[in-house]
């Protein structure tokens, strides 16, 4: 499969899963502008179908610094800027555990410390999330003490994309 | 239309167009390792998805500098690094006018500068390419003494990638 086949198919699975938890987001008893998590920005693709999917829902984003495309930055106050481990913490003082959703594309390209980095993070991303919210994730989360796998969106291949449920 | 959604359509129509001009080049008489032109080699999907598609064709590529995934760099004697205004006559010189297909993708960004470059370039282009080759490109080529527009692939919206024939 070529690189222009497998890039198709990665952005479609990301589509496909962000619409599939935000559909299921609609049974979650919340209020409805109780913010959503985006970590890793890039260039502001997943974010703006995030903004579109969920209007009225404030999307806090986090990442080393920004590098989106003009329309697609965050405003400042819903910036986490530097290392995720300093703005973690900061994150959990100001918005406590209120979000309802989190998307996290942090993958480097290098599978082991990807895999190592989500290991290290999701503790902390868990203490921002209410019970039963949804997270789509670029990369597995073995992490059962907090949450549940559910099953990939429709017409996605297992393993492409990873969806879960905070317990 | 999110960010998402229009990378989305613009992979898709690039791999339909590509695709689209590897079938009409199957009716072109030409010798079989004919080359192929790959113009602006960014992470390097499209040329990955060139060289799948049409195996045995060298595909020779134009850019500023590498800065693809290491599996789609192409061979040192298949690069044409620098200013395009540089290395089209370089090419002219090596290649002749032996190519058969070429995918022009150049733009910036910058919708004017990127139709300046693309009008100033695709004189030269067309002095490298056999007649009834196929360009596909990001750009509206207007130059109608060289090329003759095509109609967009099945499924693709009009105006959202271009095809032509060498005249």
């Amino acid at each position: 499969m070529s690189l222009l086949d497998s890039m198709i198919r990665r952005l479609q699975a990301q589509k496909a899963a962000l619409e599939d938890a935000a559909v299921r987001l609609g049974s979650l008893d919340c209020p409805a502008d109780a913010p959503v998590l985006e970590f890793g920005l890039g260039n502001g693709r997943t974010y703006d179908h995030l903004r579109e999917l969920l209007p009225g829902r404030p999307v806090y984003v986090f990442d080393r610094q920004v590098a989106a495309h003009p329309e697609c930055i965050p405003p400042d106050e819903h910036l986490f800027l530097g290392d995720l481990f300093d703005t973690l913490p900061e994150a959990r003082v100001r918005l406590g555990c209120t979000a309802v959703m989190a998307h996290l594309d942090i993958g480097t390209g290098d599978k082991q410390a990807s895999m190592a980095l989500s290991r290290r993070a999701t503790p902390h991303i868990a203490a921002l999330l209410v019970p039963g919210a949804l997270v789509v994730s670029d990369q597995p989360i073995d992490d059962r003490e907090h949450f549940d796998p559910l099953p990939p969106p429709a017409g996605v291949q297992p393993g492409r994309i990873h969806l879960y449920r905070r317990q």
